[in-house]
C-alpha cells in the first residue's frame, strides 16, 4: 500500500474518537498508534496540578453523553452524531431551560451556517453545545432539556514519545498533537504523517541524528513537555518540525521558527522550493500552534512548520467541515514527502572540503573530458562549481542555494566526489 | 495658552534683536530665555582668542548704526529698518564713494529680486551692505555715503546651558543656535522649540536620562562647546538632537547622524513615520548645521535633526523673507511634538524580557478569552506578538518596527504586562 | 609610439610561434619578451614528472611537421599554414588510412564551418588534426597519408617571472599565460598587456606594493607556480589580476574572485564603472581561466579578471578566427588602461584620517569662501563630504563609493588635504 493510502486509512480509523487535551480519547489515540504503527511508543502520564512554568495541568475530562431534547422528547442535538456538538471541557448539566437561557450556552458560526464549530473552555468551567447556525436559528421558543454527562476530576494528561538513536547525540525533534475531536486536516493529518515519518526513520540504518518524536495535546502538552526537558532540548535539538495541517491538496505552506534562519528553516524552504515554487510563506507573526511554545524566548528551539493549507486559512478549519473529505491520500503523501525531504537535508547536510589545493585533476579519474575543445566542460560545470565552494565553511545546502540547484543533485555529486577522495566530509 | 501660540509669541519678541555669533544680541536673546522661560539657564562666556581645535574665538562684534545716504541726504538703506541690511561682522566705515566702488560692498540676490540676503564675513574683515536686487539695480550713478558704526574688539562669545538630571548619568543632548539676526524659521524656531521642550522636560518627575540643553552660536559655538566637553560628551551622550528650521507648516524632514543607525536616528525615524509617512529623508551628505561638528570624525556623537522645511530647501531661507509670516503656531507645535515623541522614545525605550518560559497563561490574568473558538485571539494578537519578542535582546522600539506598530501602542502593552509581572525591564 | 600600437606590434611578432604548455614555443615567447621588453624577466624550468598537488608536469612536446596528404600527393592540411591544424600534444604518426578511419582523428566545428578549431589532449595520448568543417565535408573517400613529426619525452615546463620591489613586502600579483598557438585575443593580448603594465610599473619610483608578475602556461603552469609559492602567496598577495582576453574593441568585462569582496574586486569594479558603466559583470560561476586555481579553496588569493570580450563569449574564441584582425591597438590600449587604473587604486588606496576634531577651518587655508551667503560652499561640498568620512576606518576607495565620485578626483582632494596637514595617511 502506498504511504498516502496507509496514512488516510489510519486517519479514518482515528477520526471517530472523542479527543480532548486529557482523558480517554487521548489514550485511545496513543494506543492505536502504539498497537498499529509504532510499537516502541512510550505513553507518559502527568498528574492534574503539575506545574509547568506559568501553567498547570488541568483536571481530566471525561464525557459519555451530551444532548439537547425538546419538549416532545426529540434529541435535536446529540454528541453521538458528532462529537463537536459539545463544548470541549463542558461541566455536567441536566436541566430544563427556556430557549433564551439555553442560547447562552449555544455556539454557532453565522458566517458558515451549515458548519458545527469546534469550541473549548479548558481553563474556565462552563457547559455548552455547538451546532450549525441554521439549526440554531430554527429553534422554536419553549423548554429544552440540556444533558451533559461529563466529569472533571483529578487525573492525568497523557502524551506519547519515541526516541530513535542516531550516530550523534544531537537531535531532530518532531512534534504533533492529538487533542482535537473529529477533525481531519487539523488535526489527524498531523499524527498520521508523523507516524509514517517515524516508520520511515526506523528503517534507516545510518541516521546521523537522534530523533525525538512526540504526540502531545497542543499548548498544555508542549508546555509540559518543555518543562520536563528544557535543558536537554536546548542543548541537543538542532532542528525541529511541528507537524500539523498536512493532509489536504490545496497548497504547500511554510511557517518559520522565531529566529527564522535555523537549519530547520533553511532545509524546509529549500525542500519546498523544489516541490512547489508557489508555496505560501508565512511569517512568525502568523504562527498559531506549538511553535508558540517551542520557539518562545528562553526556549527558542529551531522548530519550523511545513503544512498544506495552514490552520486558520481555510474555511473548513475548526468546524465539522474539516472532515475526511477535506484530506486525501494524495494530500497526505505530498505533506509526508515534503517533511521527509527537509529531514533528509538536515540529516545528511555537512561541510564538504576538498582534499587538495587547486582544482583536482578530474580527467585522470574519468570525470572530465580528456579532449579540451570549445564547449567541452559544460556538462561538468555544476560539479566544478560545487568543488570550487568545498572549502569546509559552506554546507552542501548552502552550496545548493549558491548554485541554484536542488540539494539531492548536489548530494549525489558530493557522494561521487567522496568516493573518489576528491572531497572529505566535515560535520 | 497652547504650546504653539506660546512659542510663536516668544519668537515674535525675540525677532527684532540683532544677533550675531558674538555680542549684545546673543546676550539679549539668552537673557530673554532665562528671564521668561528657563530660570535655571547658565550663561557662559568664552574670551576672544580661545583656541578650540582648529578654530579660535573671534573678536566680539557690536554695531549701532549702518546706512547708505545718497547725495540728497536720504538714507536709502538703513539697518534700523532691517538688521539684515548690514553684512554680519562688518568693520566700521564712514566715507563718500562713487556707485562703482560702493557696489564692491553690496550684496543682493538676482534670483530673488525682492529679498534682502543674509550675508556674513566672520573670519575676514570687510564692510558691506545687503539689499534687494531691485533696489540695487535702481541705484543711480553718483556719490553715496556709507556709514557703519561698528566695533570689533576683544570680548567674549556667549552661550546658554541647562542640565536637567535624570535617573541615569547618561545624557540626551539638545542643541540649538542663537546667532542669526531677524529670521524666523532659521533660526528662531530652534530656540523657541528647544525652550518649550526644556519646560516640558522640567515637568517630568521620572526622566530616565539626564538632559543637556545648549543655546549656542552656530559652528564656532558648537566647536567651542565640544572642545570644552569632548570626553564627557563622548562618554555620556546616548542621543542628541540639533534643533533648527522647525517652525513652518510645509513638511517634516529628517537628517541622520553620520553613523545613521544610532538610537537618535531610530527614534526620530519612527516618530516621524507615524506623524507623517511622507516626511522627507535627507542623507548625511545634505547636512549643513551643527551636526557637522557633533558628528565629525573623532567626536561622532549620535546627533540627528528633525525639521520642518530644511535649511537651504525653501526659497525664503537666509533672506528677509524668512520672517514671522513664514512660521506659525501650528508649524512650531508640529515640530515640537515630533521632537518630543522622539525624546519620549529614547527616554523610555528598554529591553523587555518575559518572566517565564513558554507563553504566559493570559486567560487567568483576564488578558485572553477563556473561550477558544475560531477567530478568538485576534484582538490579543499584537500583545502575543510583542511577548514573543520579549527575549531581552530587542528594545520596545525594535519590536515596534518588527511588528509595524506605533511605539506608544506597544509601550502601553509593555506597561500593562509589567504591571502583571509578565515581563520585566532591562536597560 | 602609443602603448596600443606598441602592444599590437608585439602581438604581431609573437603571433606565428607554435606555443603549447611546454616546449620550444613557450621558450621562444618568453625570450622575445625578455629580449625586447622586460630585461629582468627570469625564465624558470620545472622538470617533467614534478608533482604539483593533484597534478604532474607532463612530458615536453615538440613538433616539426604535421600534414595530411591525399592519394595524389597533395598536402590538403598542413600545420605550416596554420599551427591550429594539429591537435595540441599529438603523438607522432605516419601512415596511410582510409577516410573513415582518418575521421576518428579529425576535429571541426559544424556551427562555424569556416573556422579551424583549437583542440588539445594534454593528458591522454592521441594524434589528430583540426580543420574547417567545410574542408572536412569536402573530403572524398579514399586513402590519406597522415604525418605528424612530433615528440613527447621528459623535458621541462617553462615560465617567466618578474618581481618589482616596492615600499611594502605585500604584493600585487599579475598573471598571464603563454601556451596558446596562433590566437590573438585569447591569448596574445594577455602577455602583451602584461608586458606593457610591467614596463609602466618599472617607471614608478614610489610603488607602495611589491609586484609579482608571471607568464605561465595556463592551468598546469598556475598550479605548478602555486605549489612552489603557496605560503608566500597566501601571506603576501593583497590583490591580483589574471590578464587575458584584453585586446578586442567590443566591451569591457569583469570576473570576480571567489570571495568577491577583495580589494582587487573593489578596485576593478570601481575602475570599470568610470571607464564604461555598461561593462559586463560575470559571476564566479562563469570563470574559466587561472582564477580557477588562484582562488581555489585553501589557496584563495584575491585574484580577479578585467577583460574586453570574455573567453567563451565571442564566436572567434578558440578558433583560427581569433586572429590579429580581432584585436586592435585601440582595444589593447583600453584594456591596459583599465587594469592600470585598478592597480593605481590598489597601490594608492589608504585610510585618510583628519588631524583635528570638528571640521577644519578651511577659510584660513584658502579652501573655503570667506564670505558666507546662500549657496556658497557648493563647490567645496565634495571636499567637505570627503573630510567628514576621514575617520581612519574608511579607505579613499570606500569614500569614493559612498560619495559616488571617481577615485582619481577624491585622491586629488586627499593629496591636497595631506599637503595642508588637514588629513594624515594610515595604511
Amino acid at each position: 500500500m502506498e504511504s498516502g493510502d496507509k496514512m488516510y486509512l489510519w486517519a479514518k480509523e482515528l477520526f471517530p474518537i472523542t479527543r480532548s487535551i486529557t482523558g480517554e480519547g487521548v489514550r485511545k489515540t496513543l494506543k492505536y498508534i502504539k498497537d498499529n504503527i509504532l510499537d516502541g511508543l512510550h505513553i507518559h502520564s502527568v498528574p492534574t496540578g503539575y506545574k509547568a512554568f506559568d501553567w498547570e495541568v488541568p483536571k481530566e475530562w471525561s464525557i459519555t453523553e451530551a444532548y439537547i431534547e425538546n419538549e416532545t422528547g426529540e434529541k435535536i442535538v446529540d454528541f453521538k452524531n458528532n462529537n463537536l456538538h459539545v463544548l470541549g471541557y463542558s461541566t455536567p448539566v441536566d436541566k430544563w431551560v427556556m430557549l433564551d437561557e439555553l442560547k447562552n450556552h449555544l455556539y454557532s458560526l453565522p458566517q458558515q451556517p451549515d458548519a458545527i464549530p469546534y469550541v473549548t473552555s479548558y481553563y474556565k468551567e462552563r457547559w455548552g453545545f455547538c451546532l450549525s447556525d441554521n439549526q440554531m436559528k430554527s429553534l422554536k421558543p419553549g423548554k429544552y432539556h440540556a444533558v451533559i454527562k461529563s466529569n472533571l476530576k483529578a487525573g492525568v494528561l497523557n502524551y506519547g514519545e519515541l526516541i530513535l538513536p542516531g550516530e550523534s547525540d544531537k537531535e531532530v525533534f518532531l512534534s504533533t498533537y492529538i487533542c482535537h475531536p473529529s477533525m481531519a486536516n487539523n488535526e489527524l493529518s498531523g499524527p498520521v504523517v508523523t507516524s509514517a515519518l517515524a516508520e520511515w526513520l526506523m528503517t534507516l540504518t545510518n541516521r546521523y541524528y537522534t530523533y525525538r518524536i512526540v504526540f502531545i495535546p497542543e499548548t498544555i502538552g508542549s508546555i509540559v513537555y518543555i518543562s520536563k526537558h528544557l535543558e536537554h532540548l536546548k542543548n541537543n535539538v538542532v532542528a525541529g518540525f511541528n507537524i500539523t495541517c498536512i493532509g489536504d491538496d490545496r497548497c504547500y505552506s511554510f511557517l518559520p521558527s522565531r529566529r527564522g534562519d535555523t537549519i530547520a528553516d533553511k532545509a524546509a524552504l529549500h525542500a519546498l522550493k523544489y516541490i512547489d515554487p508557489q508555496f505560501k510563506k508565512y511569517t512568525w507573526l502568523q504562527r498559531g500552534s506549538d511553535e508558540r511554545q517551542y520557539c518562545s524566548p528562553g526556549v527558542d528551539l529551531p522548530v519550523t512548520t511545513i503544512m498544506r493549507s495552514k490552520y486558520g486559512t481555510y474555511p473548513q478549519y475548526h468546524t465539522s467541515l474539516d472532515n475526511l473529505d477535506f484530506i486525501s491520500p494524495y494530500g497526505l503523501q505530498g505533506g509526508y514527502d515534503a517533511v521527509k525531504q527537509a529531514i533528509k537535508i538536515v540529516d545528511t547536510n555537512c561541510y564538504p572540503m576538498v582534499t587538495t589545493y587547486c582544482e583536482p585533476q578530474m580527467g585522470k579519474r574519468g570525470l572530465y573530458s580528456t579532449i579540451s575543445q570549445k564547449g567541452s566542460g559544460g556538462d561538468t560545470r555544476l560539479m566544478m562549481n560545487f568543488i570550487s565552494y568545498c572549502d569546509g565553511t559552506k554546507t552542501v545546502l548552502e552550496i545548493a542555494e549558491m548554485l541554484d540547484a536542488p540539494y539531492n543533485q548536489l548530494f549525489d555529486i558530493f557522494t561521487l566526489l567522496l568516493s573518489k577522495n576528491i572531497v572529505k566530509l566535515k560535520r
